[in-house]
């Protein structure tokens, strides 16, 4: 474990919030907000903090899978304890629980929300609180690679460790120029929801807040019904149509880009997730024409609130918790499936339960024919076994995680419908729940104990599990484990699902 | 596919099925009872069925995987049609769907319940309801191939496809012996109970009703109020320790009675198993003092409700549903745990988790240090490949089952706890769930469809899924695959896990 290396890049993490605070600085010297005191404060610690761990650059730069994973973990830590200081310093939430609460489900791009009302809180923290999300969205740490030169094999584990899905591929030979295309089309997708949020009537600063909300899959609104506020059919499916672009493996957007039309046409991925969404929301809508009237209607409602919670965005139209039973358990279930690799949402992931139930298929299959031979397939290519047992693995420990979750949350003696969907919506980074967490609720009644337990679901689901798990037992680890580069493979692989990048781009 | 031979043995079994329902007939007789009549009438129904299946006996008698699982699924599904005539035409049960579910509940050893109330029931009806848990627990099968006689090779897949775990042992070369054997240590732990209960004050009947029950790990009582009736700790705890008895695996009891004590001492399931139940008990009687009075009072009526919920019995002592929301997620979490492999409990088995753990924490370790040789071990011995990856198909079904059984259930518009727990308790074969099927309630209330959803869980769950699911689809199974004997190896592997036979004994 090559200690020196980990705070080093950690300290230019920490730099590179500094000058992202600035933004937030430019809107409270723009709307003459006093709370420019706070959120400068806050960027000197964190430009110190930074310069701290700098200081003296290490001579072994050498970045492994576990450098990797405590790199990330101690990242997000850092930069939500930092980043909780402006709301905390400013006095908007009092309490440095509840601030650090709200910041980790900023950058987690969860969307869950400990205060009771936002529309009194100074614009340049809702405009922070909701930056988080736009930076958490494409990942904090891929976004400091795509402007900070780092070396080939440096970028490539922590990027592998920060970008969700049971695989990752690279789009470009270099990473960080997959982590500049990734932002330059994430960049380019926001301005265009930005701009029809405009033109359909949204002032300005609101639309960049909800632009942040849903390009992050987030759900923090400047609003305290959320985008029930504007009551526009258009702008309810502006962003409906947004939240499920977000939700889509980036990749096939540089595909599209690059005039490949075939990998877009062929991804096995993209038609479960479109197929997924458009019979939940055409199943609810029929479930909830009582309550909506036409089915069009009720079709507005519910697309919405599917996208929203499938994407894991969490942004609300609706009061879903007095829907009908039936439709709030598969909107629950639409809680799990999660999103698409490589995209901003969290959740599974479609793809990573297309091989769980190809893998139980082929297994099946061999429990009536032993002899005969089976592979599992995705996009027409063989899925390694690695990949299999990764996403095998990964479904165990996240059950593992959710029980223990649920069971240390219901200490507090909340019903177990709110204790169960709380868990669900922050450890799959959605946001609203039911019952005491439903969508007109907010996270505020749960204890500290039940904020950290949630805070902590929110970064476990955000980071996929193992960076966060192996990063905090960052200060366990033992130092002597410094490998010197010839005895390493350069392809090391991480996760057992990595490896399969050979056999899957 | 040897059609032939899966009727055949199916109807054997229905023969065997009308010489059980004499037992009730006695007790009609005994008691003067006129429901004798009924009893008679189903047992002939019984019998002819089974006539007219063995009527030409099969030239090709070779059973192999498929017609294992085939025989399994009929058998209990035509058990439960037929078992539920009784309570049906006495008019005890007014409706048939009602009355199969009452009867599946009973053979799949669940215990849950669509009567109000059981106080007013004939004696001999109550008898044959709770004497189907007896038959059920250790298995319909097992128990027809210790008195009839089966070729070696046909037991061996009947065998493998009814009883519960990741891994099925042989205890004895001949799988007609190890049947007996099970089936005597089975009867030597009920003729104890039923003394103990007697002693303990009991009514002769009552104490047999319950021993039923606890045997078979089902739960249905010859009282509204369960076992809480008799209001004796002497009684709650005696049926606490059988309960816990009968989640044992019984192969260490055989092990016990050839003195090969090492063998016991050495069993990691057994020391989880009872690891588990006993920190249960102890947290969730520290969590309900201030309900209970003193510690050991609260131990009384927490060890239990964790011992009935974890062995999958369903028995109640105490309304549990009342109880604070730890002690109750705590609950829900020991109903998915279950009892050990290889008892007459559900759930998903103390092993099978073992071996899911065992397998992340194995992976884990392959991701850190990726060159490091890892195995996994169950009581000092390396478990198989195909025993992990048995185990990991198996979860994966099971959650998606779960998913789908919720869905459907949500369409009666009950609450979320309901439905979930409801879920749970059948799928689990445990019985009582919290909120509308909490322990002072029952099942009545769902709507024909959910109770052939339940039906078809307590089932899956009973048989372990894959038995049930492919016996399910057995009349679209092609007839061609009728393999030689020849081409296929003695030891044919039915279900992934099971060829680990070699390795865990």
């Amino acid at each position: 474990m090559n200690r020196k290396i980990v705070f080093y890049t950690t300290g230019k993490i920490f730099k590179a919030l500094a000058a992202l605070l600035l933004l937030p600085a430019l809107v409270a010297l723009w709307y003459h907000e006093r709370t420019l005191v706070h959120i400068l404060v806050s960027a000197g610690i964190a430009y110190l903090s930074g310069m701290l761990l700098t200081h003296r650059k290490p001579q072994d730069t050498a970045i492994y899978a576990k450098e990797g994973f405590a790199i990330v973990a101690l990242a997000w830590l850092g930069l939500s304890s930092i980043g909780a200081l402006p709301l905390w310093l400013s006095g908007a939430i009092p309490s440095y629980i509840d601030a650090l609460f709200e910041t980790v489900s900023g950058f987690t791009t969860t969307g869950a929300s400990i205060m009771p009302g936002v529309e009194h809180v100074s614009r340049a923290l809702l405009f922070w609180r909701s930056f988080t999300h736009w930076v958490g969205g494409m990942g904090v740490l891929v976004f400091v690679m795509a402007i900070i030169p780092l070396s080939e094999r440096r970028s490539m584990h922590i990027m592998r460790a920060e970008v969700p899905g049971p695989t990752s591929g690279k789009l470009l030979p270099r990473m960080r120029d997959t982590a500049k295309v990734l932002y330059t089309l994430y960049l380019g997708l926001s301005l265009l929801m930005f701009t029809l949020l405009v033109i359909a009537g949204m002032p300005a600063f609101d639309s960049a807040i909800h632009t942040f909300g849903t390009a992050g899959t987030g759900g923090f609104s400047s609003k305290n019904s959320s985008i029930a506020f504007y009551d526009s059919a258009t702008i309810d499916w502006i962003t409906t149509i947004f939240m499920t672009l977000f939700g889509v493996n980036f990749n096939l957007y540089y595909y599209l880009m690059i005039r490949n039309y075939k990998a877009v046409y062929k991804n096995e991925e993209l038609r479960w997730y479109l197929g997924i969404m458009v019979f939940l929301s055409v199943v609810i809508a029929i479930n909830i024409i009582p309550l909506k009237g036409s089915f069009l209607n009720a079709l507005r409602y519910s697309a919405f609130q599917v996208s929203s919670l499938m994407t894991t965005t969490g942004y609300a139209t609706a009061n879903f918790d007095l829907w009908p039973s039936f439709s709030k358990t598969l909107l629950v279930l639409a809680m799990f499936i999660g999103a698409s690799a490589g995209s901003t949402g969290g959740g599974l992931k479609v793809s990573r339960l297309m091989i769980l139930g190809k893998a139980a298929k082929a297994e099946i299959k061999r429990m009536l024919h032993p002899r005969m031979v089976t592979s599992v397939t995705m996009d027409d290519k063989p899925v390694a076994e690695s990949t299999i047992t990764g996403a095998y693995v990964y479904i165990v420990v996240y059950f593992a995680i959710a029980a223990v979750s649920v069971v240390l949350l219901s200490l507090d003696g909340f019903d177990f419908e709110t204790n169960f969907t709380a868990m669900a919506a922050c450890f799959n980074n959605i946001g609203p729940g039911l019952s005491k967490v439903g969508p007109i609720c907010n996270y505020s009644e749960y204890s500290d104990f039940s904020k950290i337990v949630l805070i902590l679901d929110m970064l476990l689901g955000r980071l996929e599990i193992f960076p966060m798990l192996f990063g905090l037992a960052f200060p366990f680890w033992k130092g002597h484990r410094k490998v010197s580069a010839k005895n390493v493979r350069t392809d090391n692989t991480i996760v057992g699902s990595k490896s399969s990048d050979k056999t899957r781009s």
